[in-house]
């Protein structure tokens, strides 16, 4: 792969003169980039800008390493066989009109691949821009010489199967994003060179730390895999041809056939890669990636700010994919106290605002740097900077230095006026500081570079259990109330009350004697299930007081007696039908503090807290409004009915939910209804199952719990 | 609340002379921006900037509207008292030093709004930043005189519980974003005057069309859902104070107590509210959905693109979002050729770039844009734009022209060269049409605009059910295969198979009388299933030949001859244990024809599609490498016991998906194996359940299909 990033001499097939045209960009970039003999050839010329012109490459009396072809395709065959005979070791083919635009086209290629079979030459395209070496400085494509002004230098590699190279999104990335590029290599149609060419060549590059691929199709998957898993630097991939239009436009692209999927996507990210979902945020992960070596256990922040909203939300983002934002320690908030008025109280996200007035705002971001960076609080420091305002920021590379110094990386979220801002990135740039604009941007670059080779997909994040769980949420889906003002109803008063709203209930009856057990069991059959009800006691299946699945006379007079010895004298046994189900809701009514009453509709069983798939409204529903509920599951196709499993009969369920609010709202003692879980069951002479609830409890104000009924 | 927007007098409280102290910036600001009376109030001067100065806010003769108060938080409790004398109508308290900062300043607070009780006095504040006016060329606000040049007018209110107002925030949305801000008000503290104050002056306000919020908490929920429910503008909010440290952060910023969770969200969701994820989107989603009217039926979208790339990613980020991007129609694609060479046939996403030589970027772009505005393949329009080679966009006018003739809404997405760049977002801005910098950005925007009123949550998507299901990815989850070169081997060779590899099975026989049947139920007991096993029926369910939960004789007898009539002499009954698993999983090889063997582990049964937690990686692992697929599943917190659920034999569970790979990899005719379910089993004398397949499926490359055994 060395003739294509480090030629001796290079022809251009197909230099031009007439400025606008692509022989004529692409001859002009190598003359002012390349510093080895270029060689155009063009039959209708004899020279172009004082170079002589060769009409054919095998006319060219000196070695060629390199050729570059600007073409039409149906003239690209002969030249490659010319390529062989001179014994050129690469071309470039930066012409489109092959497999992307049919079977015309695919005939083309495969003559190619005829022609070199069996020989050393190495063919980069067709149908792409290129290569750009920004460190080196090489232009080996047709793009606008206008746009590689704004080219930056640094240690990222781009592997792009488009032109998106030539369109400037190099420029962007440069100027906006400040992300430093080795190279950028456009791998169009990958008619021989593949990705997996250049990403090894990349891999073993000197100059390349972090690699970003933009592809559309995968061609050699196991090496793929292998050169990802065995190389310590840090690849991003962006994934084009997701849906069914993405796959079908990247047929007319480069002929790529996608097959991008949940496979492709976890055995990826088994193999340590990151997925990105936008351009620039691939490569602004990878920019990351090489600025901030993390320590994955080292991933406590520390944010600097003049805005407390902007601190608060940093805070949320950042807990949200696994960092922590931790309380000051003694020692650190009373070194801070020195920069805060007395009535303020320093915290992280440390609020500089008030510090800006008597300190001058550089000198205080410094000195709250300082302490943090020296402190034992956190491992990281997150900078909030307006740019624009206040002049030039002397303290940053100082603040690099002691960064460094402590091992705690810096990184920076910056707003500002214009001029200011493009001076202060500039700078940072130039330290090697990472800049965002977006608070949620660097936040996924972090989480990036803390996960670095253990493989994420960042179209999944965040991961909504990293959520502080409120009250509000954790209470109907399982956990104990944690308000002591309240208290559970005894089980057969709040029966009664289910039963008065006509709430459809499985078949079970309260039993005192192995007789009347029986006589249940020979009325319903099996299986059953027992349960020993304790006063107070709501979470009967940890303390043991539920036995399930209960298939013959000798379990069910096991349990039985099981459930009378943990019940010690005291309560209750419950028989009940064990009913078949495909899977789980949960029903509930609820007095909120802040909302008022609120309907909860959501699945339940055993993932539902994995799921949190669950849905509330203010409890003034119609029937439509619960049918909308209804719909706002994310499980609601599987009330339409699925393979295995039949539709729901929906006016049931709606009616179940309208009688639960009904019962919470005509009860204003009532706090709380959960009927969990509802099961959904077959019945006779009907497609549909019907709800049926299971077990339930019922949470009312105390002092007037037993005014209820 | 029209004393805070529209005063007709101003005194400023804490005015002062010193050009950085906030007092003077205060004074300065009014006096620029405010046409009536401003009425200094300091009793060190007798005069700043050539204005009187009084010393209290009574000793100001002239009646006052609106007076906004800079002094040290303890100094402000006689100021208000002045102020109810006095008759000032509204009082903007910008001072910190209050709740935020504990029990002295809740204390203030109180005092204050004892004062204030039953008076008509109305309090914005403290901690706060006040308001500014774009519309009306008002800076109620401390905020630096450099900033308030880059105001941008429009149609989006923001309010914000943050000084970001002073921060530059609004300085960012306008210059960088181009989002036209109407009213921004920073309320702080909310002593008096609350996000529903604010909110219901904006929705009646005609210089409002939609407001984006964000806040720590919402003090008057029920209010606060009336005023969204109730009206026609959109809304938009990012709740700040998520997580843990973000909700203690929140305490100390604005004393709210953050109660942010499922419940609220859900809520805020059903009341037809869009949840943003940060300051930025939250803004541009605001201007998109007042620029953008996009009506919901209306889904197709048209990309003209000079990049295939970046086409085939706005494919994909679309259609996740629920867009069509369409094929061309008929019509269409032939008014598009004349824009192509021959070699290649117009598609959607159109890409330009070949046609930019012929025509020039924006001829070829407007005759594009004209052929999809007044074609009948797509409803909206989506330009991709390098901005600053190609000189002046003179076209962009008319195609917003022919936009709003043809009902077809435009909207960019633009990178370039820096001045090019500004002066074509200055252009669009203008126009009306929304520019993004970011494809991802783009797309999330016009999912609001889509979904308007209905609510969503940012955070939620992509939906990963528009994903395009691939072969690999169906495959495995149940659904046959469609390559008809394998075929399925029969069960009991099969079974044969998983035996020879030890593989836990269920309880099983195949049966061909009733006798037998009657001794297998004596020995295993109920609840049994009976299956009926018909060569080449391989979704058995499907076919009726699946009968579960057989709970006694009467069931048992009519299920077998149910089954037999089904079979009509062909085939055999199977029975089987019917077990009790709190979960279902799935186990896979697969030799993928392009990742080569691959294992796959997932979570399975019913919500298996939906919940779509599955694992793949390539198939060489080891005990380790298993544990760790498995610490891949979302839900393997399960596989350490939760409640009610016993943690998994983990051993047992990495032996059986070693074993199935031996299987996969030592007889290279299998093209699949499938355990599905694998249930979960309790064991005696063990806490641990164990792994037990229920049911299998092995593909086999068909000529060889027999020799594997």
């Amino acid at each position: 792969m060395h003739q294509f990033f480090e030629p001796k001499s290079i022809a251009v097939v197909g230099a031009g003169i007439d400025r606008t045209s692509l022989g004529a960009l692409l001859l002009n970039n190598i003359i002012k980039t390349f510093k080895g003999p270029v060689y155009p050839v063009n039959p209708n010329y004899d020279a172009i800008y004082g170079l002589r012109c060769y009409p054919s490459i095998g006319s060219v009396p000196q070695d060629i390493d390199l050729a570059l072809v600007i073409t039409p395709a149906h003239t690209v065959p002969p030249i490659v066989e010319d390529a062989v005979l001179k014994g050129v070791k690469g071309l470039i083919i930066e012409s489109a009109g092959f497999g992307e635009v049919g079977e015309e086209g695919r005939r083309l290629e495969e003559r190619i691949r005829d022609i070199i079979k069996g020989t050393s030459l190495r063919i980069w395209g067709p149908n792409c821009m290129g290569i750009v070496d920004v460190k080196k400085g090489h232009i080996f494509s047709f793009m606008s010489p206008q746009i590689s002004h704004g080219l930056r230098s640094g240690s990222v590699s781009l592997v792009v199967q488009s032109g998106m190279l030539s369109a400037g999104f190099l420029v962007e990335l440069s100027s906006q994003r400040f992300v430093g590029i080795s190279k950028a290599c456009s791998i169009g149609n990958r008619l021989d060179v593949d990705e997996c060419d250049v990403l090894e060549y990349l891999l073993n590059d000197p100059e390349t730390e972090a690699v970003a691929l933009y592809l559309e199709s995968i061609i050699r998957p196991a090496h793929f895999l292998e050169l990802t898993r065995t190389t310590k630097k840090l690849i991003v991939l962006l994934r084009g041809g997701r849906t069914k239009g993405g796959k079908r436009a990247a047929v007319s692209h480069t002929a790529s056939i996608s097959r991008s999927g949940k496979l492709e996507r976890e055995i990826l990210k088994h193999s340590g890669i990151i997925l990105a979902k936008d351009f620039q945020e691939m490569a602004e992960i990878a920019n990351s990636l090489v600025l901030l070596p993390l320590n994955p256990s080292k991933n406590r922040v520390g944010i600097i700010t003049f805005s407390g909203g902007a601190g608060i939300l940093s805070t949320d983002l950042l807990e949200e994919r696994g960092f922590v934002v931790p309380r000051l320690s003694k020692e650190d908030k009373k070194a801070m106290e020195k920069l805060f008025p007395k009535w303020m109280s320093p915290s992280n996200p440390v609020d500089l605002f008030p510090a800006f007035a008597s300190f001058g705002p550089h000198q205080a971001i410094f000195h709250a740097f300082e302490v943090l960076v020296k402190g034992n609080s956190v491992d990281l420091i997150f900078l909030h900077y307006f740019a624009g305002l206040y002049g030039e920021f002397e303290q940053l590379s100082a603040m690099k230095n002691l960064s460094n110094t402590y091992g705690k990386p810096l990184f920076i979220w910056a707003i500002g006026l214009k001029e200011g801002l493009d001076g202060f990135k500039e700078k940072a740039f130039s330290l090697g500081i990472p800049v965002f604009s977006e608070l949620s941007r660097a936040a996924d670059c972090l989480l990036a570079c803390l996960k670095r080779k253990e493989g994420i997909d960042l179209s999944q994040i965040p991961n909504p259990k990293a959520l502080d769980q409120t009250e509000d949420e954790s209470r109907v889906i399982g956990t104990p109330h944690p308000d002591k003002t309240t208290h559970v109803l005894d089980t057969p008063k709040s029966k009664r009350l289910l039963e008065q709203y006509e709430i459809p209930y499985v078949d079970e009856k309260i039993v005192t004697s192995w007789e009347e057990i029986l006589s249940f069991k020979d009325e319903k059959g099996f299986p059953l299930v027992l349960k020993g009800i304790a006063p107070n006691i709501t979470h009967k299946t940890e303390h043991g007081l539920v036995v399930k699945g209960i298939r013959n006379e000798v379990e069910l007079k096991e349990a039985f007696l099981n459930v009378l010895e943990k019940l010690g004298g005291k309560g209750k046994v419950l028989v009940q039908v064990e009913l078949n189900s495909p899977y789980e809701l949960i029903v509930g009514f609820l007095r909120d503090q802040h909302w008022g009453p609120v309907v909860m509709l959501g699945m339940g069983g055993i993932l539902v807290e994995f799921v949190r798939d669950v849905a509330f409204a203010p409890a003034d529903l119609d029937f439509d409004g619960v049918l909308n509920l209804m719909k706002r599951l994310k499980a609601s196709w599987l009330f339409e009915g699925a393979r295995n499993v039949p539709p729901i009969d929906k006016p049931s369920l709606v009616k179940l939910v309208l009688e639960i609010l009904k019962m919470g709202l005509m009860n204003d003692k009532i706090m709380e209804i959960e009927l969990n879980p509802v099961l959904l069951v077959a019945q006779e002479r009907s497609r549909f199952l019907k709800p049926v609830a299971v077990d339930h409890r019922v949470l009312a104000f105390p002092s007037h719990g037993d005014e209820i009924l």
